[in-house]
């Protein structure tokens, strides 16, 4: 993540991730989830925040879940319908479950379909927010498969020369195992910054950089500028400008939108208002497709040629996607993970008022 | 296509679409391919330079081949063999064939199986070109299924904050059908810039923008530049500089090298310097997934909201992809296919030295 979007040291405490998997779990299960629903949305939304995703971990977005299951625009005890089976796919009804937690669920259902024929795909609709959906690709990687899942929802971007908003942020989540090299994982919006990006930026009061937002009327903003309030913006697609590719970013999140909207049966968010998401949960499994350790020498090989690639002026290293990821969950396991004040607060807050959640243990 | 990249109007020549198929065949034969395979490449080929896309029919393609078939780099009689297969799933090795006549018959291979699992994947590997992977994804859309091809090879690309190339410019490509609107196809690669571009660009004398090339240190260029010659720059990463979100082109080219070069057993170009390149079919069955009439049905609506999208200041209308595809399609079959006048000075050199391959039939 950049820099900008990382709160300055002085609002910064840092907890254990023990202690925040325990309070999230203790969050949960005061909204009602099971036990088990309980530990599956704290170890998603932990191991996000443990990855240095703050974007879709606790600290952004356990607040809104509390905020839909109070306004019931979330259930906590969905009954999850497969409404369509076949020997490589299903589509599920998510019955308005959190998908932080139905993620994890939907994942094993396609790994386990790729063990029988090779490719597993479940698409999953109805359903409220997925947290940092790299987490979901990464449970098939650590069965030796890729992993990749799509999510679509919302109606914050522009499509390339439009004025209004149509597409979701729809990211793009592919995880694959290496051998000894971490893994690699990826996880972006298709928009050129994600959305949960612009509540870090007002809360640690960076500027946005031109060709990440549009005016209302449809034109980039060419000049840096503070963070807004929500409705004074659009979202760009990835590419920002025609010149620069944004009929790119704006054509992979339609992609998005096909592979889980469409292909779910249901109409993406510009034409059906309701709060929803709809997701694509994909499973390859690697021993089907050649040999698992010739796939991880390459992996290894590539990973570390990658990261090994000469820099260019003013840079000192390259990364690859999951790099990053594999030394923040190092760092944060052993020093605590940070979150904004903002958030300890909250669940300082939460645990006075409630028994069954734990507090928070600053490290 | 942006218009800096179109030929000047006295460089075209118009030429039919039949004549255009005929001659293809006929240099395919020449070459010494079957019947059936000079068909399968003259139909890729032609229907690639009917619906817009230059960058990769006959015009900026064909020369290529016919210099690699000489040579010996590709083999006109592939024996292309299942090394792997389960029901949802194949791995071929191309036997240095041609994609571009491959294709077709690996995304038919895919379409099968996904009539009977719901989703079939082939990738194919040690294969040449596959000319633009859009052509093979629609087979899958006129089948009423959602079509994907992902194609990686060569090493033109840098990572985000490298100063050497490591990527493939990795196109990713996927159609999907509407009812009554022309159907989605997206097909555009994962750098700033397709490679295919500078090609064109060097031949009818455009400039490139800033963003869209890397001096050979790394460095983002960043004033337009007068195409150079290959070999004194190097390409950026769809989103081109870190800001703008090169580490998503960059994670997106990773994507596709995965998914068509590792899952296929095989190590990708940075650390392979054979010329084959690896590919990932997909075909996912609308009917396994949905109902094949709420799908079309929340499609064209989708399609028909996108393209009727007030504009931003300075534009006449949204687009979204396939649609000006659809349009220079109907536009060209009606019209004769423009070709540069290199191309079918070339053309005509080829038809006058072998009695096999028919004239261009200038319109």
């Amino acid at each position: 993540m950049l820099e900008r979007f990382k709160p300055l040291p002085h609002q910064v405490v840092r907890v254990s991730a023990d202690s925040l998997y325990d309070s999230v779990e203790g969050v949960f299960l005061h909204m009602g989830t099971t036990k088990e629903d309980a530990a599956e949305g704290a170890n998603t939304l932990t191991m996000t925040d443990l990855r240095g995703v703050e974007t879709h971990g606790v600290s952004n977005m356990l607040r809104n879940y509390v905020e839909s299951y109070t306004s019931g625009h979330l259930n906590p005890r969905p009954d999850f319908k497969v409404v369509r089976d076949k020997p490589s796919m299903a589509t599920v009804d998510a019955d308005q479950g959190l998908a932080v937690i139905l993620g994890p669920k939907m994942m094993r259902m396609a790994i386990e379909k790729a063990k029988v024929t090779g490719v597993g795909v479940v698409t999953l609709y109805n359903s409220g927010h997925s947290g940092g959906i790299g987490h979901h690709a990464m449970l098939a990687a650590e069965q030796d498969m890729v992993g990749m899942v799509l999510t679509s929802g919302g109606k914050s971007v522009l499509p390339t020369f439009g004025a209004e908003t149509r597409l979701g942020t729809n990211p793009i989540a592919l995880a694959a195992p290496a051998r000894n090299e971490p893994p690699f994982l990826f996880d972006a919006a298709t928009s050129a910054v994600a959305g949960n990006k612009t509540g870090l930026a007002r809360r640690v009061g960076t500027t946005m950089l031109p060709g990440w937002l549009a005016n209302l009327d449809g034109s980039p903003m060419d000049e840096p500028s503070l963070m807004m309030e929500q409705g004074s913006y659009h979202l760009l697609p990835l590419g920002s400008t025609r010149e620069q590719g944004s009929h790119k970013g704006y054509g992979l999140g339609m992609i998005v939108e096909i592979m889980a909207t469409l292909l779910s049966g249901v109409a993406p968010s510009m034409l059906d208002s309701k709060p929803y998401s709809k997701h694509h949960f994909a499973a390859y499994d690697i021993s089907a497709f050649c040999e698992v350790d010739q796939f991880k020498d390459n992996m290894d090989q590539t990973l570390k040629m990658l990261r090994e690639t000469p820099t260019a002026p003013g840079h000192d290293r390259v990364l690859y996607p999951g790099l990053s990821e594999h030394e923040e969950e190092i760092e944060r396991r052993k020093n605590g993970v940070p979150l904004h004040t903002e958030v300890v607060e909250w669940f300082e807050g939460m645990s006075a008022e409630v028994e069954s959640i734990p507090p928070l243990v600053r490290v």
